[in-house]
């Protein structure tokens, strides 16, 4: 718990070194969106999922620039480049390699589940420091679906602590039907339960000295009272916190999720940052200076999250 | 039910004129890994993932080529084309169209489930009839996870409708950890039975001429009794059971899926056809023959499901 601790190889610790550095568990969903886009990238560029590719890539990567001093990793989510079909693929891994260029840690929202040699090749696609040709998507951590079980989960949990890599397995998601299933009683206890009980025992087989293990838990920002109840079961998780922002989640809605320390949490928010040009506060600006409202939403966020949470406590943390 | 039903643009009925017309609910899963293709096919091609992209094209286009006058339709799996990225991808891309042009429906198996205008994104990648440049990806059906819940499933549920395409929901999966979160008793029943009860709400809502809805759900071979259950749990839901040959099913274990007519059901088998060539009784077939392998296992697999499953009843069914 010291923060002279080096980074380590374990993405737990990696996490823990990255949101002491930046002293802000604030992180930024890469979320693009062509109808969302700045007026002058969805301007210049056409219709075809090559050219909407281009445009993510170039949205992504400016944003990752702006926010890059500010915060310890970025979100992409999988979904909207896998939509453009191979370029939005191969957008995807330019945006994953510029991001860890910036130093920035990339969790791969990809939601992945399966079995057997199934899971094995999701995780070899998807997890692993060493993005290159061979392995253009591999992201620092990405997250997982639980439905199908503890075997489908082992996969991706070795080839994660192999490679320094990290999952975060959903727990309680954000959105209002997540309870539809998740908040089912089973044996005494809401299902959502017996699943953070099984990331719990998974984190804590390899926490480091961050007092995290290589295993988190998605756990929605719009529950607070079930966040609460998920920090205290799960001490050795670290917490991917979706929800704040556009999905109406606030800081002190979060500010169960982390530690004493002001650890334990990280706290993303997609839109409400780069589409930030788009709301009441920057629409007076220039629309070529769309990234000036990233700069101010992003800091914006860093010091709601400062004042109304443990994550204020990292302030005197700085190395 | 009548044999003269035209195929319809809705998924529903086009599977059961497919299954019809090739009168067995057998489907081949196309689940390529570099280290068990045809030695013809390893020895070609090179490592790299541009390489590796291209065997696996290939190899599942001659899949194609020798199962299309066969089955009704094919289940690409996603992860072993993603694990190669862009490449991977757009050979994924490749195979989808291949598959149309030979008459096959594509089910392909990605497993994805997300929120809001995620879940959205994916649902515009996956699914609909008009897999053309803009939207390369594009199946038949795709598979999708439910733990996030009924407004997860709404958009791939409106767009599936929208594009006549189709859902197979995980209610009950093959592997063994699947009981972990599966089995649980929730509320007195199991939570596979609650994925169920939603399941056929979405599917008896659109159930057209076959008795069939555009909804459907994967159950496990490899669990006899609970598909049993679960087909009477369903009655409206198409069944996609994965499981059978190298998991373990047989076709007495998969009988239970089906309605009386043979029909509600299609069983996947992906190993035990596309590799056959290393299975001990294909073993002496010279190397590059190994395509007939792939027939013979199908029509073996298309055998047993006649004589030990009411499937035996599309036979007199032949339009």
């Amino acid at each position: 718990m010291t923060d002279s601790a080096p980074e380590s190889e374990n993405f737990a610790e990696r996490l823990a070194a990255a949101v002491r550095r930046q002293r802000t568990p604030a992180i930024v969903g890469l979320d693009p969106r062509l109808e969302q886009l700045p007026v002058p990238l969805r301007r210049a560029k056409g219709d075809r999922p090559e050219q909407q590719a281009a445009a993510y890539r170039e949205f992504c990567q400016s944003v990752i620039d702006v926010v890059a001093p500010l915060v310890p990793a970025v979100k992409p989510q999988s979904a909207f480049f896998e939509q453009l079909g191979p370029a939005g693929v191969q957008a995807l891994a330019d945006v994953i390699r510029h991001a860890r260029q910036r130093g920035l840690l990339v969790i791969l929202d990809v939601k992945r589940g399966d079995i057997g040699s199934t899971a094995q090749a999701y995780a070899e696609a998807y997890l692993g420091l060493g993005a290159d040709d061979r392995r253009p998507l591999a992201a620092d951590a990405i997250t997982v679906s639980p439905y199908l079980g503890d075997d489908s989960l082992e996969p991706f949990v070795a080839t994660a602590r192999q490679h320094g890599a990290g999952l975060f397995v959903l727990v309680k998601t954000s959105n209002p039907g997540g309870r539809q299933f998740q908040d089912l009683q089973c044996d005494g206890r809401p299902l959502y339960r017996h699943v953070a009980e099984h990331v719990e025992r998974l984190a804590a087989a390899d926490a480091g000295p961050s007092g995290y293990g290589s295993v988190g838990a998605v756990v929605g920002a719009t529950y607070p009272e079930q966040l609460a109840e998920l920090r205290a079961a799960m001490p050795h998780a670290w917490l991917l916190i979706p929800g704040f922002g556009n999905q109406g989640g606030t800081a002190r809605d979060v500010a169960a999720g982390f530690d004493a320390a002001g650890l334990g949490a990280v706290v993303n928010n997609s839109r409400g940052i780069i589409f930030a040009h788009s709301l009441p506060q920057y629409k007076s600006l220039p629309a070529d200076r769309w990234q000036e409202a990233v700069e101010a939403a992003t800091r914006e966020m860093i010091e709601q999250l400062r004042s109304d949470t443990p994550a204020g406590k990292l302030i005197g943390n700085r190395r």
